[in-house]
């Protein structure tokens, strides 16, 4: 699944509209171009619906939004949706500050996302925050383990029902999530939350994977999510190897996402699919584990 | 020529004003310290003029322009215009929104330009859609190749003709011509478009490079442009030497600007010089092979 | 002293506020986290003081400043003067434009900065523009050497006093000042100033340095001066002996900030302090160099 996933962006590309934030964007247009699409920054209410016209997917990062920038992103999102275009949603901060909760309310209202991204903490703020999210209930724990997995992975079941969107939970266990499909990814490490951008990048490439593999959008964000977990891996290795830091572990990163062979990405996957499943968080561990087993 | 255009930069330095786009901006300010330059970016428009004034080179690039910076880019122009200082515009993505039509379209009937430079596709658009290039025949083909090179070059010596700027138009074959000079550059390699900003360093580069040399602002962009093109061939194989992607071939295109001596950029450009010709786009092909026969 | 700083920054961690300019905020982003802190960057006048509300340092860089972040610096600023947070102010490009002497002014004027950092002509251009700053006699050379350092230990004192900041100079020779001591770091290599946002990246881990030891805020503007300089040192050592560039050096520096421990750093300082000094400017330069060999 991976390595067709990654062949196919190689093969059609895919031309991403970015509205993003002014921190890590240059890194989203750079990781866009080494897997073999292409990008579009643009955020002026007067050209933003022309842009996402010509692109096939729309992604809305709302890391250093203002009131301009919150105008346009609310416009790209429904010519997306009007033009059913693969749209991804990053509530970058959400929690932080009521312009971001009031922020990320009006476009989970008013835009129908493919894909929605975050950590837990975004996330679980955005379920509580949102009017089309009622009946989700974001009591689960702030970070994601082993022992809570099962809870999370329920979470995000409940929230794609709400919402309509494939749900990505990212963190040191990556979870990708519809009503009826789970993904659960351990691929990464740990130093890459010493760098600035893994969040943003991967939002983006979702947006490129899904474009290019528009038939199984949830397949494809499991696929990006995975490969930026190896490429984190292999950047580490080499980086470690030559006794370099966090710097040389991004600019490695990237690299490896014009480098990364399909084979390379299937080999080192830990990914676990859960097909047909439904994890109501009220099912006890002790099913979750005979689950996980029977389905791994 | 290249080497001495290369060491009077290095000796006289050129302080640029860019007002350019968030996307690539850092890799701009950067590659201009490398080659010499001293870069600023200020783009409010309660004091571009005052940047402008104290500058030796105005460059806008209008990859994301926005109302407020629009307003600015003018200003700048007009007041670099009345100082007589270099003035070199990047139509970034015009032809991709209505916006990016009627900015560069504004920023060509307002502004005199000392070089623009664009893709073809960009620099087609540019002909086509400016009240002041009315009688350029944009009819050209979207990629420049050997077969269609004549055609391309005459079409801007007709541009040139019509704004007065030299025109720089860059892809695998790099065409830098006025009304009476033209110069063919084959440098670079196919992974410079698997990056962000080559083109964006470019165009600041040129602000420099015309800047330093401003008796022949020809003869200095074209210098410009090949040192891009050596730099990318020395950081391709240096990455490609030490198993590196995309990303570092990036690092490795700035470094270049620091490290290249002029020697190095004359034993490796790939240039050829048209003195005194004149590429009527009615000039068959047999003649443009006669004529490059003679002037090479 | 500076192991300690360190220690205590990579224990406690600090989450910064940066309203900061488009052109070095990635670099900003990215050593901070390699630092051992948080950024968060936001400056919509609707969200800065809640965003200032959760961290522990604001610092306002006005590299990339435009009429609506200004509101946005002061805001901020403000707000952190109410909840006593450390604040760090990096006046960049003051005197180049009436618009960055009027907003430098307001900054100082309304807001009460922990740090105050910038190079000598701008913290020059800071001392005579302010009204605050009246009694400060600007009137020290553009470029700090052994020879009138002396004088520059002064003026840094005197706008001390009447700013309550504490004051970084930097440059070849760097000095940190408040009322009482001052701080002497010779550290650093000449190609920094070839690669755009040591400065910028500096003033962000100020605020980060100040903020993880509260108790010495000037101790800590000195340690961050100092690990700046020792990691332009050995991240010139590491490029110049791979052949690589200023790029290069840029990414070796932040990947420094990862790797280097606090016996490198105290092994690596060149660092004099004078405690309890009162650098007169009428002091002759007899007496400073008796001075500097009594608290050396």
């Amino acid at each position: 699944m991976l390595k067709e996933n990654l062949e196919n962006l190689r093969t059609k590309g895919a031309l991403v509209h970015n509205i993003t934030n002014y921190v890590t964007v240059n890194d989203v247009a750079n990781i866009l171009l080494a897997a073999g699409a292409s990008p579009i920054m643009a955020d002026a209410i007067e050209e933003v619906e022309d842009i996402t016209s010509i692109c096939s997917a729309t992604v809305i990062n709302m890391g250093t939004l203002n009131a301009r920038t919150v105008k346009s992103m609310v416009l790209a999102g429904k010519k997306a949706n009007a033009l059913g275009k693969v749209t991804v949603f990053d509530p970058v901060g959400v929690g932080a500050s009521a312009l971001r909760n009031e922020t990320a309310k009006t476009l989970v209202e008013e835009v129908k996302w493919s894909v929605i991204r975050g950590n837990i903490s975004e996330i679980k703020t955005l379920a509580l925050g949102s009017g089309t999210t009622q009946g989700v209930d974001a009591d689960v724990a702030d970070v994601v383990t082993d022992d809570n997995l099962h809870e999370a992975v329920g979470f995000a079941q409940e929230l794609s029902r709400a919402t309509g969107a494939t749900i990505a939970i990212t963190g040191a266990i990556d979870i990708v999530a519809d009503e009826k499909v789970a993904y659960i990814i351990k691929n990464g490490v740990a130093d890459m939350s010493k760098i600035t951008g893994t969040g943003c990048m991967l939002t983006a490439l979702i947006g490129a994977f899904a474009a290019a593999n528009y038939g199984n959008i949830t397949a494809a964000t499991a696929t990006a999510v995975a490969m930026m977990g190896v490429a984190g891996e292999i950047a580490s290795e080499k980086a470690k190897g030559e006794m370099k830091g966090t710097s040389t572990l991004r600019t490695y990163i990237i690299d490896e996402f014009s480098l990364m062979t399909g084979e390379t990405l299937e080999a080192r996957k830990k990914l676990q699919v859960f097909q047909d499943c439904n994890f109501s968080r009220i099912v006890i561990f002790q099913n979750w584990q005979q689950v996980a087993t029977v389905n791994s």
